[in-house]
Order: C-alpha cells, then structure tokens, then sequence
C-alpha cells in the first residue's frame, strides 16, 4: 500500500536544475518549568525553546535518508536535560544549546535558537506560614502582559545574541498630537494636537559584545522603554519609536541596534454631536483592524550591519 | 433579484406547530476607554460592554417587522453616550444600561449586560514632568494577566448582579498532592505526594443584597482568592477550589455564592532515567491539551438558588 | 515545607453554613484520530473529546479525599480505550462514554460529554497509485471552516442528546434590507434596503428520540441551514434565524428544538463621496468589533423544555 | 499639561552617533469585501490588505515633522478607493497599490504591500431562484482552511511579486516512516516504518516574470502540492518538501524559488498494553506542543538571489 513517487522521468531530467537552497529544521515551543528549590522559598522559570539546526542535510531532503538528521525529538530531550543544570538566562540557555549542538554534530554548522519567558511573579500574603517578605515561598501569579525574547543564532564559531520583548502593552491619554501630513485625493483625516496613543511594543535588539549580564540590561531596557514612551511628547509615533531606541543605545554601550514593530493601536474620539453631548476627549472607541503599524530601527553609526544575527526573525524584528 | 421564502404551503401549515422560543439579542464588545481628566493626573477605564435585550420581539423573527427592534447600532451609541458619565464600576454602568433600556422601551422586560476590564497601572518614572509618587500623570501600561468581568440580568424590576474575574494565572512549585483515586483497568495515573499545581482561574460570584462597593468589593475577593490558591495545602483542585469559595463566602456577606471553572493545566515531570540523571522535581513539561477541568459552586446554605441570574452565562460560570 | 490550611477555628464555625453546591471534573480537549483502515481505502475521524463527571464528589471537596475521584487521567485514557471500537458518530461515542463511568462507579450518577468533530476530505489526485474515484485513499485535507459538535448529558437513566455546530460562515451579497427600526435620541443608523449580510452560525439542536442516524440527521441539517440562508429574503438576521430553525424542525420531526447564536458581521459601505466615486453596493469595510449579535431558539409547541439537556451548555447554545 | 523630552543635552551630544536606520510605516489589515455585481450571478471577493512605505522620513523620526508622513489614514482610504476598480488577483493588486504610492510621493521609494486572501464558495442550493448550476447567485459560505497570501515588494523601479499560501492542512494515515536516524544520549525515538504524517503546509514561492496569469497559477500549484503530500511516500517530511517545491518548479517556469514552512503536527499511537489492548496504527494523540518545524527553499541553480524580495517577510517565508 505505500506510495510511490511517480515523477516521470522527463521531469527528473528537466529537474535537474532545481536544486536544495537554505533550509533549518528541528523542535518548536517545547514549553518547560524549571524550579529551582535549593531553599525553601523556590523560584520558577517558565520558557518556551525553539531549537533549529543548519548544516548539511541534504541526503534527507533529496533521498530521504536521515542518517544526519538529529531527531527532532532528540532536540527536545536535550532541552529538557540541559533545564537540569538551571535556565539562567534566556540568552545564556540558548547559547548552551548552540553550542551543544554544533561540537556534538559535526554537519551541524550552526542553527537558531529562540526562547521566550513567561513572567511569575510571587503572590502576595499576609499569612505567616511559607511566606517571607510578604509574598509566598512557592506559590506564584503571572504577571505583566509582555513576554521576554531571545534568539541566538550561530554560523561556524560565530554567535549572535538578540534580546527582545513582545506584547509590552502602553497607552498616553495625552501628550500626544498628529498634524503636518501631507493631503491627497484620498486624506481625511483631520489634524490633532491632542489623541490618545496606544501600541503594543515589540523590539529587539542586538548585543555587540559576549558575556553581557542579561538579566540586568533587560530589565534596564524594558524600564526606559516604558519611562521613553510615557515621558517624550509625542508628534508622531514614529517619534517616539525614534526616541525609545535612541535611550537605549544611550545608557547601554552593549547594544549595537534596536529594532521595533509598533501598532498604533487607534482609539477614535466618538462623536456625540446626534446626541446633543459634548465629548472633550473623554470616550474613546477603541477599535482593532485596521491599524496603523510603525516599524523602524535606531542603531549606532560605527556598527556594521550583521544580517546573520536577523536571519529568518519573523517580521521587522 | 430579490430572494423570496420559498417554504411551500404545506410545510407552513405543518409548521403552525413551529414556535419561537426564548431570544435575545444585541451588540457585542463595544469597546470603550474612558479618560477621566478632570485633573492632571489623569484615570483611565477600558471596559467591552455586551448589551443584549429581552421582550417582545416576535414580530421581527416572524414577520421581519422591525417596528420592536431597537436597532444593535443605537445600543452601541447608547453604551458610548452613558460613558460619557462616567464607567464607576462594570456592575454599576451595566446597571445603568439595564434601567435605560428597561424603561425607555415597553416592550423590553428585560435583557442581559455584560462588561469586561482591562486593567491598566501608571508607569513608574523617575523623571519629574507630569508625575507624582514616583508614576506618570497620563501614561500606562497594560497589567496582570485576568480580566475582571460583570454580568447584569433584568427581569421586569428584578435585577441581578454577577461579579467576576477570568485568567488569573496561578502555580504552586510544591504543596500538592494527589494519590488514594480509585484504580481501575484503565488507570494509569502514579500516586504522587509532591507536584506542581497550576490553573487559570475563572470565577463568577453572585451579589444578594444591592448597593455593593462593587470595586472594594473585586479587590478583596481578588486578594482572598490569591491568598488561599497560595495558602491552601492541596489534595485536590477541588479541595483547593472550595477553600477559595469559602474563604471569599467568610469574608463577604454579600456575597451568595461563587461559581468557578479551573483547568489544572498539567506539568509533567520529565523522565530522566533514558539519560542518566534524576529529576528531583525541577524540570517540568508544561502540557497544553488535554487537561484536566474542575468546576464546582459554593454557596451559603440558606440563599434560594437564582438561575435567573445565571442564564446564558457561559459554561459552568 | 507543606502549606497548612490556616482557615481560623472561628471562621470554620461560621463557615458551617456554608457549602458545596453543583459541581463537575473532568478531562477537557482529548484530541484524537482514529483511523479505519480494514481496507486500503483509509478512512479517518478526528475529535476532540471532554469528560465531565457528576455525582457524589464531596468528600475531595471538603476533605481532600480522593476515594471517590476517577481521575481526570483515567478519563482520558477511557477516551483513547474506547476509540479503538470506532467513533461511529460523536453522538453515539459520547452515549458510550456516559454509560460507561454511570454503570462503572455507583457514586458517579451522570455527567456531560462533549465532543467536537473536524472535517477531513480525501485529496483530490490524477495519479493513479492508490487513488480511486478521482481521490486519494489514505491522504487527506482539512476541509470546511465549520465545526461539527455533540453535547451528551446523563442523569441517572435519562439521556440527553445536542447535536451541533459552530463556526459555517456565510455571507450574502444581497437580498437583505434593515429598515423599520425605531428611532431615538441615540439612533444614527440609516435605513437600508441592500445590503450585505453577513455571520458565523452556531447551532445546537435537541433530539427527542433515541437511536437516530447522527450522521445523516447532521448532514442534513447543515444543508438546510446552508440553503435557508441562501434562499430566504431578509428583513432582519431574527427573521433569517427563524426561517433556518422552522425548516429544520419541519424537515426533521426527531428534532425537538434548536437554539442559534449568529453573528451580524457588520459589512459598512465605504464613503465614496470624498473621493468624488461612487460606490454602488460594490466596496464594504469588513469590521471586527462591536458585532451584533442575534440569538434565538425555534421550537415545538408541544415538546417540554428540559433544562437539564442544556445545563452548563455554554451561552446561548 | 504638554510632556517635554527631558533627555539631556550631554546623552544628546552622546547621541551623536545614534541614527536611523531602516524602517516602514502603514495601515495593516485594511479588510474589505469588494462584491462584482455586473450580473445577477454576483462574485465576492474578500482580502486583507497591508501597505507599508518605504523612502525617506527621516524628519518624522527626529524632529516629529510630519510633512513627508503619507497618512496611515490616507493609505487606508486608497486602498478602499482603489477596490472600486475591482481586485483582479492579490498580486496585481498589491502591483497597483505600490505603483500608486511610489509614483505620487517623491520621496516614497518603495515599500511593501501584503495581501490575505479568503476562500468563499457558492452555497449549493436546490432551489430554484436566484441560482444556476446548482449553486446560489449572490450566497457563499467560506470554503476551505487555507489562506491565499501575496507580497509586493517596490524598491525604486524594480517590483518583487511572492505569491504563497498558509494553514493548508493535509494529513496521510499511512505511507509515512521515519527510521535511520543518529542516536545519541539524548535520543529515545523509536524507529517507525509507518506514521501518521501531518502539517499545515506554509509556502511562498517568487516569480521571476512578470505579468504572470496570477490567479491561474495560484490554482495550479495548490493542486500541485496537494497531489505531491498525497503522492509521495515519505521517509521524512523533509523529503516531502523537496518533492513538493521540485514539483511546482518543474511544472511553471515562470518560478524561480519556493520556500516552505512545515510544521511536523505529531501524532502519536496511543500505548493500549496496560488495557491489555492491540493498537494496529487506529488511534492517535493529537498532540499541539512541542512540534517539528521542517522550514526549506527549493530553487533553480540558476537564478540570482533576490533578499529585496524576501526582506522583512515573517520568519523562514
């Protein structure tokens, strides 16, 4: 009952031309908690590991034999097995990984990484039993909307490091104005020097330097990020993507560029002028498609480009 | 080239016996942020309103006799209009609507209001322009993963109020057991003392007596509920499900009873054996599907059931 | 380290009042393919089932202790178990599965199963290895937007029988007109005699006989509400509702209800004006949110309402 | 009331060396129904549209002046406006919107226009108004789970055209095995010589002409990697791949590349042996995380590389 391939040979031969191009495979969201429980006030780390390997596999692709193909499921297991020895960070655990794979397999030239973090954090409590601080020993609440990314990529012995967020969640009530566009046949919209701007932060940005503390420059960035939007009035979002970056790369050397993709994410001042009421900017429609969508990246002038670190990141970053 | 209703004459007499039954209808997910900004020091309120109307709309389904219908558009202007006094809280603003709609219109007995929040927190900035206590004047961030919920049913004069709230990710790294189940042929299952429990909860809770603090109110039963799901040594979810009702029940009068669903989203623990190392519960395999579903009421012994209160709310709350 | 419930004395004594209401468990979204394959020509059924058990479960509640918990696990594999004797259809497998844990466990008095159904269809192939009829025997693609559902409810000797589905979009790009509506003070709305209507039916129907041909009930149905929509002009979406429930219950006597919740997915005719075009009826914006939304239930004068076939059935259907 | 942009003159002068780097800017997901109404026999065509600008806006970024700033509103507007002409294909729509913007704005370089398209077949109907050839004039149900997409790519003159498709999802119950593969520690695979194989195939390919029939092509190659999936016995879903894009570049010249993105969807046989059970390849966990993800290009050796083509398209296509 097995199928057979049936391309006739007057297409094999014409074939000859098509050959195999660039090509990655391997395991995706394997999802983990990690606890570490050394003392009793436990800490948990919940991740979800991408892991894709480059090299030579072409006799799988044109033969089907898998002899270089290391399992997808063997990539899981080795996910798993190296949360043994501690999550640390996202970047650290993915380097771990990159490099196991390329000096364990030797057609395995390089590959991508990617982890994303979930944020735990620890539930408040007035009980006095397993609890310290305040909060409780063990027992934990999600938090925060935006999620912590992180993909490492790595060709031969050369490895790139991006760190990221997604889903970051802000909006101005005020403080921001949109006027100055050019009109055409097709412009409406009319001017504003007051609007409510919401988006949805997305970045990511490259390290220009091994053996940064990971932890402590993403919590730094995700701090003046949100301190940038909330602080810079705003003409344009494109402005404010603008002055976001330029504060990163001010307060940290290690990072060579950062990329966004930002909604803007609309929120339509409802006119109440049938009703017989006035609306001074207090009810808003907060509408979902269509939006506007601001991407851009803010880099510093001596940083050669480095496409290998961006190769395949969905999207603008 | 207009349709025309072909059901032939015989089928028609057959269907005299054909009836229409309960109805209700109107606009979904009306989605709305309010400024409050009447200082500088700007509030911000994001609710999605549901508005759905009950009476006699027979002539609509059977007649295609829109002289009833107060049209799904006026109800969406209606929730934007009535904003424009202010949110208060989900229950009082859906209160609101359900008086309106109730009285302006004869033949509307009744109907069913729902109001969904999302939470947004001020950015904490240390730069001086438009802040106070160390957070931003008009800016925000999105915060914590649930939503807070409100369902309002009128019937004629009566009207009832179900508070609520849905993703509130919860998980506990120890403090959890599970054996002394029944086995049969196809059980499986190893008897465990020691696992991790998460779930995400979602709980509706009835209101018996009018003129709550309804805000006071959601942030206690929130705060209680945490505390027990963190304070509570678990046999079962159900064991930790009836401890939070009975807690929240304990501490709020006014309260009748308390519904709640929660998945007890599996983390496996991943078998090391095959590579030579142990798994002293630190890594995990967060599963997504299947999983386990726990729903379950509890209540004061002494208050009448309502389903009047409860009717077409999704699920088991 | 192990929590200690910490509920003071004082409150426990207060607490006697209250108690353990409606409760249920059980193992949500076990997703699974069964594939028939006694002949060369495979065929394959792909559900997704849920078990939820009730009965006396009170002692895990109150106590934590687990004598009487089937496991959710055990459920699950139940599920697997029984699917080795064929789906037959949802409605028929979850009739198994109810009999099953009734007759099982004494306590266990009845429960709920849901169970979803995706469409696969055999892959259109000219290749001549193992294809018949223009159509592959063992490859297939997922076909339809619609979901097929069945709700299966037990209480003691009494069965309960839901057919369904979810998610059949359609769409008409004439044949409805909206006029006739009151208006007030928060009317904008215009009046329409073409226009585009547009939903996503969800249905469910109640069998008041036992031992029907699922499938070929189902089957038809689907086309009847297809056809119904097609071919009756509209005055109102509750105008279409109720043709759709009245020719079922015509057509099928086995039916004793059907309950719908359907979208108005609201198509604007874009403004032209500004742009000196006109715009016949020929360019719609397709909006997401608010939708209106028509729910209603088509019935048997004479059939008895039975609560009991749509408890905890989610919304409206 | 007005934020200030508090960065200090010394991290300014620091900023010196901070620019701009790429970026684009538009309206996504402008969704629109454009009914062809010639004929009582209507057609409806539905696509989700994104347009993004590239060129220079550098003042926007620095300076908030948006005098370059095409409006996201504006570009919306067109995109409606240009609907009125009809749709044609996506590719030729896209070609449209990029010619517009390119042409009128001096400095609007290039850019990027996305388009989504979905599937509506006519509703099968067997009466007899308003319909011929079985099937309704001007009634439509969604068909099928796959999406038609289209990129158009503009840098100056030279225009980039990826057609592709998303979430095709086939499965074959049988002529599939999996074996051969390298073991190491980590790997605990079993070897299979028959599997269920399942993916919901992602691809886009690249043409290398111009005035391509779009729509014609399009059709051809769905057919093409149905009937590949279907007809190829599978020793791995690399394999599979490869013999899909060889299959589509053998049968249309006019297309240089094609890139996949396959998720391997797993399904697993389900361990029957503690229920004292056989399980002959029947039943099957639908598993949903982790996945394999099999992501590759097939090409003709002789066509030049194009990343202007593939810059910023979301992950591996």
């Amino acid at each position: 009952m097995s199928d057979t391939v049936t391309t006739p040979s007057t297409v094999a031969s014409e074939a000859g031309t098509i050959v195999l191009g660039d090509n990655q495979y391997g395991k995706a969201e394997v999802r983990l908690v990690r606890v570490d429980r050394d003392t009793r006030r436990h800490r948990v780390t919940e991740v979800s590991v991408t892991s894709q390997l480059r090299g030579d596999f072409a006799s799988a692709h044109l033969e089907g034999d898998n002899s270089p193909v290391v399992a997808t499921d063997t990539q899981k297991n080795t996910i798993f097995a190296f949360a043994k020895d501690g999550i640390g960070s996202p970047e650290e655990f993915a380097i771990r990984l990159a490099e196991h794979f390329t000096s364990s397999f030797d057609w395995v030239s390089g590959g991508r990484w990617g982890v994303k973090q979930y944020t735990w954090e620890r539930i408040p409590t007035t009980l006095t039993n397993n609890a310290s601080d305040g909060t409780h020993d063990h027992a934990f609440v999600k938090g925060g909307t935006e999620t912590r990314t992180a993909v490492v990529q790595r060709a031969g012995e050369d490895v790139f490091v991006l760190a990221g967020l997604e889903d970051l969640s802000v909006l101005k009530s005020t403080g921001s104005e949109f006027h100055g566009f050019p009109r055409d046949r097709y412009t409406t919209l009319a001017e504003t020097d007051d609007r409510i701007l919401a988006t949805s932060v997305k970045a990511r940005w490259r390290y220009t330097i091994p053996d940064v503390d990971y932890n402590a420059v993403y919590a730094d960035v995700r701090r003046i990020l949100l301190e940038a939007f909330a602080d810079v009035h705003s003409y344009a979002l494109q402005q404010t993507l603008y002055k976001m970056g330029e504060r990163v790369l001010a307060a940290h050397a290690e990072i060579g560029e950062i990329r966004f993709s930002m909604p803007n994410l609309h929120h339509f001042l409802v006119d109440f002028t049938p009703f017989g009421l006035e609306n001074p900017n207090e009810v808003f429609y907060a509408a979902d498609r269509p939006y506007g969508l601001i991407e851009g990246e803010v880099k510093r002038s001596g940083v050669a480009p480095e496409p290998r670190a961006w190769a395949t990141v969905a999207g603008f970053c």
